[in-house]
Parts: C-alpha cells; sequence; structure tokens
C-alpha cells in the first residue's frame, strides 16, 4: 500500500520517449499493491497504470506475467493490457527497476460482495481459465502444498505465540493435505491464485476488470476455484454464505463445467487454499516489523476459514447443487 | 505518503448519495499529501480528489482552507474548487473524519524546476497573493517567528545528535531573527506558506494547477516569496541559482509590484523561512520512529540555505534587480 520508488518528471519524460501514447496529462503514485510501486498516468489520449516491480517480484517471470495479460486481453477478458513501447517491447527499465505500463481499467473494489457479484465473479474466472489455454509459457505454483510445508517450518515455535497450539493444528492440516493432494488428478492450466475482491473491479453489479496477475501459475482450474470460495462467500463474522457459495459455483459451472473429481476435490481444495493464505499471512505476521509500510493481515482468518472446510462432508457444504 | 483511512465502497456511495456529481467510474487511494488520506474519484462527469483531514490537520482550521480555495478558484486562481453537495455544505463526515472533494488538477509536479518555471511560479504567487484579497476569514501562521523558539526548545539537547553545534546555531539564529522580524511591517493577507515544488502543477512550462493549502495563513506576501526562493532556486548541490531567483522575484514583482521594504526585508525573510523549516524537519526527524510511514527530510538542507542567506547582504544576492 505504497509508493516505493520515486518517479520524478525526468524519469517520467524520458520514459514516456519510448512509447507513443500522448503526453502526459497528470501522473499520480497510487496506494495499492503491497509488492510493487504503481503510478496513475494520464495522457492526452488515455489512462494507464505504470508498475516498477519492487524486489518481492522475481524478475525471471515477468515475461510470464505480462505475456499472460496480454494472450486474455486479446482473448475478451478485462484485464489490463501491457502497452509495447516503440521498440515492441513492453518491460523496460525504470530508475533501476524493470517497469511496465498498462491499461487502466475502469471500477472500484466491492468490500462486501454480494451474491450477484459472487456470480459475475465465478463466470469472469471461467473464462479466464478458458481463455489462458494455449499460452505458452509455464510457471509452477510455488505456493501450492509443496510450498506450505516451508512455510510451517518458518514458522514453527513461534506461532504459538500467534494462537495457543497452532504450531499443531498446522502440521496436523499439513499432513492430512499431502495425502489428499496427492490423490488428486484434476485438469488445469492457467490460474490467477489471487482473485480476492480487491483484485475484481464492478461498475454497479458488473464486473469491469480483473487485475494484480502476480502470483497467476500453473495449478488445477478447481483450486482457483476453491481459492475465491474462500476469498469471496465468507461473512465478516467468518460464518460460510452458502447462497454467495452457490452463485459463485453456478455461475462458473455455467461457463465452464466443473467435471465429478473436480466437484468432489472441492472440500480438499478449500481446505488447500485456507492453508495457503494462513501460512503467508502468518509468516508475515512473524516477519514484518511494527510500523512497516506493510499492512498486516490476519492470519486467524484462515484458521477460522479452514475449521469450517474441515467440517464440509462435500461440496454442497458450499453451495454446490449437483 | 499513504492512505491512512480505507474508505470502502459501501462508505464511497453513502458520502456520493449527498453529491450531484454522476456515478463512480474508478476510486484509488493516492499516495499524495504527509497529513491526510486522499483519493482520486473519477465519476461519469468529472475527476475529483477526496481528501479525509486526518488528525494533524486542526478541524476549526478546515473552513479556513475551503472556503480559500472556493475564494481563489472564483477569482481565476487554478486551483482545487470544493464541490458542495445538496445541501449546499462542502465539508462533511466519512468514516469518522471530516472530508471534502474538491475538482482535480491536471499537471505534473516538477522536481527540478528551471528557471521559466520559476518565473511561472513566481507570477503564480502575485496573482493568488492579489486574488486573495477580501476573504474574510484569518488564520495566523501558527510557524511565524512566535512558533520557531518553542520548536527549538522541543529538538534542544537532541539536535546535537543530528549536527554537533546546531542547538547553539539555531538560538543565536532565533536571537537574531527575532530581533529583525520585530522591526518588519509589511504589507499582508493570505500567504500559501507552503508552495514547495510538489504543490504546483505543470503542463509543460504552463503552470497548470497550485494545490495543498493547508498551511495557508495569514502573514507578509514576500514572506511567501521568501519561502518559495528557498523552495524554488537551489540546485541539488545547494547552491542558490540567481538566475533562477531573478526569473521568479521579476515575474513576482511585474504581476504585484515588491515595494522598497519588501524588498529590503528580503534577506530577513529568507533567512526565517529558512529556520522555519529547518526546525519543523528537525522535530518531525527527531519525534518520527524508524519505519514509520512519514518519509523524513533532511533538516541539514535547511541549515545549508540559511547559511547562504546570512551571507546575503541585500536582496541582489537573490537575483533581485532594482
Amino acid at each position: 500500500m505504497a509508493v516505493y520508488t520515486e518517479v520524478t518528471d525526468d524519469d517520467l519524460a524520458a520514459f514516456m520517449a519510448a512509447y507513443d501514447i500522448g503526453d502526459v496529462v497528470s501522473f499520480k503514485g497510487i496506494a495499492e499493491g503491497v509488492e510493487n510501486s504503481n503510478y496513475l498516468l494520464v495522457t492526452t489520449r488515455a489512462r494507464f497504470i505504470l508498475t516498477l516491480y519492487e524486489k518481492r517480484v522475481e524478475r525471471g517471470d515477468l515475461p510470464f506475467f505480462l505475456g499472460l495479460m496480454e494472450h486474455l486481453a486479446g482473448r475478451g477478458i478485462e484485464c489490463p493490457l501491457p502497452v509495447r513501447g516503440r521498440d515492441g517491447e513492453a518491460l523496460r527499465m525504470l530508475c533501476g527497476r524493470p517497469a511496465a505500463l498498462v491499461t487502466f481499467l475502469d471500477g472500484v473494489s466491492v468490500r462486501r460482495p454480494t451474491a450477484r457479484h459472487c456470480a459475475a465473479l465465478g463466470q469472469a474466472l471461467a473464462e479466464l481459465h478458458a481463455a489462458a489455454e494455449g499460452f505458452p509459457i509455464r510457471r509452477p505454483n510455488a505456493l501450492s502444498v509443496a510450498g506450505w510445508r516451508p512455510l510451517a517450518e518458518a514458522a514453527r515455535g513461534r506461532s504459538d505465540a500467534v494462537l495457543d497450539g497452532l504450531d499443531a493444528e498446522i502440521s496436523a492440516e499439513l499432513d492430512h493435505l499431502e495425502a489428499a493432494f496427492a490423490r488428486l488428478d484434476l485438469p488445469g492450466g492457467v490460474i490467477h491464485a489471487d482473485l480476492f475482491p480487491n483484485n475484481v473491479l464492478f461498475l454497479g453489479e458488473r464486473l469491469s476488470g480483473l487485475i494484480d496477475f502476480y502470483f497467476a501459475c500453473d495449478d488445477a482450474f478447481a483450486y482457483d476455484v476453491a481459492i475465491c470460495l474462500n476469498a469471496w462467500c465468507f461473512e465478516p463474522d467468518l460464518s460460510f454464505n452458502v447462497t454467495k457459495g452457490r452463485a459463485l459455483l453456478a455461475a462458473y459451472h455455467a461457463a465452464r463445467p466443473l467435471s465429478g473429481p473436480e466437484v468432489d476435490a472441492l472440500p480438499t481444495l478449500a481446505r488447500g487454499a485456507a492453508i495457503r493464505f494462513l501460512l503467508t499471512r502468518l509468516v508475515d505476521w512473524l516477519d514484518t516489523p511494527p510500523g512497516a509500510l506493510v499492512k498486516k493481515l490476519d492470519p486467524l482468518e484462515y484458521l477460522k476459514k479452514l475449521r469450517f472446510h474441515q467440517q464440509a462432508g462435500s461440496a454442497e457444504a458450499f453451495g454446490w447443487r449437483p
């Protein structure tokens, strides 16, 4: 939620010379994204987001992220389109950092999604999965099941300070999930992997944009659905809203039918998604110094969601109707 | 440089109901201003800045600030115009804080102003001083000479950690300035008091906006000129650029002629302006915990500027030509 690198008017003028996008009308740092520096750039022709990739983004992944957005935008997905310069390149250096311009998308993030928002999200997610087909670059999901145990190790011995018994509860859950995930064999491809409400824009109830593809990777499509069930369908008191779950799942299914094995796997995948966000939030919580620029997110929110999923006997607990 | 208060889409929708300015198209927190939370709001009709006033802004001063912007904008000054709601009010509560919408101004802040920028600034400052005439609300300058000794006291005993001997140097300068300011009797009115390059917008070399009126107050007009000499006419190596000073002063004088006493007072006023920013930066420097959200500014930059002014025998040192 900050601008880490200051781009002066001179820096910007030199950068703009590489593009044919009109003259600068306005340029403001925006408080968006915890990983990168973002500026809203208005020119005489259009609005853009300028992103400077800070150190938490792996530079080798940038062709995947930018290429994916270009691939998706070319197939009708409402996502930022990387803008190529006069030299044909979308990625260049600015202030010592890799930087890219993308088109600006109208819309506002919804803090408390309704069932209609969840339905729109479900449909857009299915369309994203289908549209990504044929994208040639692969990026394994570093935050899938193989990545969870190392995160748990990083927090071991300290997580009991967050909640008594948390170490043991995480460890037991990982024992279960490692075995359960090993049995899964689900269709997959490119997933967004972080499609929280703050990464989805709406104009009223119309979904107008999907943003922040910097966790996108290859994984099971249904795992992306499970992430969204976690992120969109719990109420502020952390009760699961089955109406919202039904809306999300039905809309997804209408656009990209979920297979029997995918539906059967949803409780396992939902548990996996919950522990993934529990663990990354826990490590951030423990490692972030007080007063740092990064907004800390409560890891225990995902413990409560995990416990709900542990009680789910089937996808019907999420609102799925066969 | 941060958003302190998060405004959700629901908060925004409730706030927007008080206005007749179109429907929300986009809403993003911007990294601007160290005192308040600012959002860029785009509607189907226009662009606006939404400001939530955080605790460092005195609520009783808000009618002065908002009234002043409305007064100035009505007289042709390119500054934000507070937008009144359906009830005629420009100031209302949002998320527990006073909040106001103002019009958005195009333009980009210039990091390294040229002499042409300095001339444009000088003219705009003179026009601002003239346009503010007749504004009925008074606001004494809490950061003028009477306010400097208390700031020095707040840093006493700690400032030598910033630079050996700083305590004594500040104290001697204040002895001089308190006597010198007591002898001044200069024309005054509303001044901006913080017209640094980051508060001035340009489209190319055309000045397109003056922003951030939250230090505006009543004081000598020439003191505002002296603040701008400090803020606009030093090079990055802290040498004074007399060409820029001349451009600023000549353009100001052409739009609002400086009297003989004002010109004679410029070295004293420039010293005063330098110690004012030295002291506030010093206190912020000493009081801000490491890792805080606020960007710390180097107080010693203003010590070096002060030492230049101490050597100035007359306004000619700043480029003034009789």
